[in-house]
């Protein structure tokens, strides 16, 4: 059993987190901490934990911390990196939700996040948490960035074409069109975010620029292991009128190798042995609500023409897309199994 | 035509006044306020206004508004009565859809709005604005309170049995559990408020005490012409997660004279010439969507036991409940026609 | 582990109860019939279940039925009588979620629900399955007719006080306001149903009979021991734009004795040791999407007058109101922990 | 003032229809059609009409329809060119708002609609009713095939580029990835619409194969003058779980002359006289509930790289995607101010 730390449990993801590992059986939550919130027991700010947990909000104490074995951060983007360095020295690993160990390019992490860095060596040192495409790093990581939500469709969408021996992509011209649930961009009071203005309405955002996009292009660099040869990408997401849910439409040209290639079986043999990538059969549609709550990614190709690729990516992006994810890689990281906690079935209706 | 301001045109029941106003043939908002916007074109805040209107938010200035025929507040609480005051002086009459005159008991306003009363001369002759049962009086004011959204429904619900010449129902007993989209808690930045809080969910809010409460008893009393008869009502409401709509479930005991009475009749009789108010066939259900963006309550009754009667009364919390009985008000003020620029047929689907 | 059979499993409380059972630690599905689906994987119709059973819906075959330990309906009314009796003589439990064995009064049941009963010797022996209330008789029971959702919350709710000793409330003077989410629907084609007309809309329905109001009325007279009072109660359910959920706000008067009782501290007594009812604290209110997918009913109390009770009681009418409670009937008739396989978090947001 | 007759209202197009021409100051609905639902008032089946109208749906009667100076088909496919040519000749004008007079190219309407054409010598001097762009024709059409609503937004979308002197866009390499309201799908009683199907829930559908991808193509030729030029357009539609509103997200890669063009005034210039659509200022993004009840169309662009250009394109599908343009339609028909009727707000929250 493995004590775990909880920094800024008073998110969705931090709730996602405490949903998953109050039923873990490897792991326990020891300490939980709120800037606003210390003394109040969590089941009083998420009432799905009531008569599940004690748990109080404590004031971050980093002796405390280094008391776990792994501390996860669901705060904003900037915290994580104030403490990795401490934690790591006494030990205890950490899985940042946030954005401070996802961009290796000190210069895009600034441009995006309006911060410098605060720990570039140890980012240097951390690993990319994308689990199935990095596992083997993320078993020896002492510090994991955890994806963002749409970088993961994106590059379980695309990495059975990146990895392939041949170019079976013309990587300039690829467009993913994604698609949002509302949690997506946090529990925050703002005007924008209230259900009047997002019920019954559909809309795109962020298409001049998102944080999302860099963290793109980097990882699908990493995949593909090539550099700039992604600019000409395009990033569109749009905000649904639903809780949890994502799906990234994305639009690729095969090269003339790509039209070949029998690409449902390579999308098929690649995750041949993944337990949270699913490869529907061929003019499949995932639905979001398919994997409510659970951890799972599900894929759908469609070839409409004989040089064109349509790939759907769909998952629950509180939990593939954020806190599952870090459990399947904290399970990793201690050597449990890989699906330890994660077994849950999606809720549809 | 007349000229028309509006303080405080940021939130629902501004873009709805706006959204009504600008198609009404009679009268020509010329002002409209904003602590926050000011110079901001109000389209870019509300993009429904796009092509319809070159109107900006302007700060608060007294004299521009004294110049116009009528001001509508649709501010918090606490607004209109520091303003009404100087406007009627300068032969503004004045709208507000706040609650600062809707209560003639001092003591009440202080205790739930948490505030002195500004103006308690100006309350003493301003008119409770439910359009249906003080038309005569609204004809003559000066200052309407114009009444909260449940407390419409409620009246208009209630209105053929106390007005009859005999007591019908037990005054101490009735039941009134509400509901109502989520808009009728306004354009407010609170977690409460966002998306991912409220869809998909249903709650009971405020049971042990809500504003409305006395502005219910208050009115009632006044309907029913008799003090004190009141207190055992229970008011319940619940959050819907839909944006517009409401429906109130009232239950009553019926007298002796009740049980007689042929009630459907009564109230078909007594709404006979009223063109927002429609009862229902017996036995009919009023759906909140059938009255969506339209100035219209729906009623249906049913008589469960011989001594039992239940009331479903539904709106637009918006509308009706809201901006629409403000301009119906308005009309009425200014000798137009009542449903002047409310002729339109509620959004179904 | 025992095995299991489902019939009918094309609804969703067939789909809950494979989410559930499927990770069941001693429960294995063997046999699942549809008479329009058979030969199709289950997991084509329900794609939360893809990659967690190979299950295929099968015909009806009676033979293969009598070889499971227990069998479920998750049919229409009226089928699970036609083959309990040959199921209970080979040794097969019967768990009916419709609703053939809920009635004992057979006149009722042929007047609500236009057919007579093909088995009223098995009615006798069967047990209606409120799992809290009659514990000890679903451990010996052959057949369980397990209860209607809103019946559930209603029972649970006003238990404590109609299990008291003493009279503590006026029992023919008792009002339901009952909402559901429209799941409780089921999963049927029919033009009431579509998105479209129930999206973003509110409203009554079954004002004038609803088939639950006679199983509410036996269950009460049962938990209270008494016939014949509860002709006054009222029960008006509502439709609520929202997936799963339900929510009873049940007003009651007190007697005397009631008055003088303490209401908050009697309830977290009587369910002191109940792991899915949950008693809260006075002055909440119980969300529905906090036990969404969760086993759990929430209870909270008010007493807005000396002489007034109101009870509010929330559950996902999927789970406790349907296929989680028959499946903690299933554990007491095999001798499993209550709430084994029943331990998941509700999803929230 | 026009006799209007309507076959087939008991659609969402029909009622929308009815919610706009009942309003109209120069049409009145004489005549309103139904197979099924002859004799019942049209306001039992849609309750927003209650109070506006009495009209009854009657059986489709050719005699009575030919006594009305229009009528609109709000049918399924292959009714309207059942009655077309009888209506014609006898001076009837006719607007169909199914898809029996939308592709000149029978083979393709055919192999999409599973029928042969009725009469095609109707078809070939029927008019595209995309307003905008046909507008000449339209004044002194016979026959109007009015467009569907994805096509509107492409084609209004994509016409200032098209219609340019110079080629400024790829044709062969055009991108639509659309989202649809749930009312898109019409007022059918199916199991893949029903609320519990549909609501937190996204997916794309028909990607293998959409009956308005011929219709995109055919008018996208007829706008540009050229055949055979857009083969390699993809076009993606995906279900949002609202009731109305469409947004379509089109990419296109710029030719070296479009990489040169001012676009924003391009467009601005192009749709400078238009009340109907709205070219909003570069970076803006149109939310379909700004259009919620209008007909209106509301455009905006991107441009993410210098030889890339995206569109997004929103509208309320059964308005300015359907029944409103009809109408706009049948204002140009008859004379009338282009607007007639059309001037309504959108209803926005």
């Amino acid at each position: 059993m493995i004590s775990v730390g909880i920094v800024g449990g008073t998110g969705y993801t931090g709730v996602e987190l405490l949903r998953i590992l109050l039923r873990h059986p490897k792991a326990q939550v020891r300490v939980l901490t709120s800037r606003t919130e210390a003394g109040k027991p969590v089941a009083d700010m998420f009432p799905n934990l009531r008569g599940h947990t004690d748990l109080q909000f404590s004031d971050l104490n980093i002796d405390a911390l280094k008391e776990c074995d792994v501390v996860f951060f669901a705060t904003p983007h900037g915290v994580a990196m104030q403490h990795a360095k401490d934690l790591i020295a006494a030990g205890t690993k950490v899985i940042d939700l946030a954005a401070d160990f996802r961009l290796q390019n000190l210069e895009q992490f600034e441009k995006w996040y309006g911060m410098e860095h605060a720990c570039p060596d140890v980012l240097k040192d951390s690993v990319y948490g994308l689990t199935e495409l990095n596992r083997e790093k993320i078993k020896q990581a002492q510090v994991i960035g955890n994806p963002g939500c749409y970088p993961t469709t994106v590059q379980l969408g695309l990495a059975p074409l990146l990895k392939s021996a041949q170019a079976l992509i013309e990587t300039k011209n690829i467009i993913i069109d994604a698609k949002s649930g509302v949690s997506g961009a946090g529990r925050k009071a703002s005007l924008g975010m209230i259900y009047s203005e997002n019920a019954d309405n559909f809309k795109a955002y962020g298409v001049a620029g998102h944080r999302h996009h860099p963290e793109i292009v980097e990882a699908l660099e990493n995949i593909a292991g090539k550099k700039d040869v992604f600019e000409g990408l395009l990033f569109v997401p749009h905000l649904v009128p639903m809780i949890r849910g994502m799906l990234s439409t994305i639009y690729v040209d095969l090269t003339e190798a790509g039209k070949q290639t029998a690409l449902q079986a390579l999308y098929e043999n690649f995750y041949a042995n993944e337990k949270f990538v699913d490869v529907m059969p061929a003019n499949s549609s995932p639905e979001t609500r398919s994997v409510r709550g659970a951890n799972e990614l599900r894929i759908a190709l469609y070839k409409p023409q004989p040089n064109k690729l349509i790939i759907l990516a769909a998952q629950d992006n509180l939990v593939k897309g954020a806190s599952g994810q870090a459990v399947q890689n904290m399970n990793l990281m201690f050597g449990f199994n890989e699906d330890e906690g994660l077994q849950g079935i999606g809720l549809l209706p």
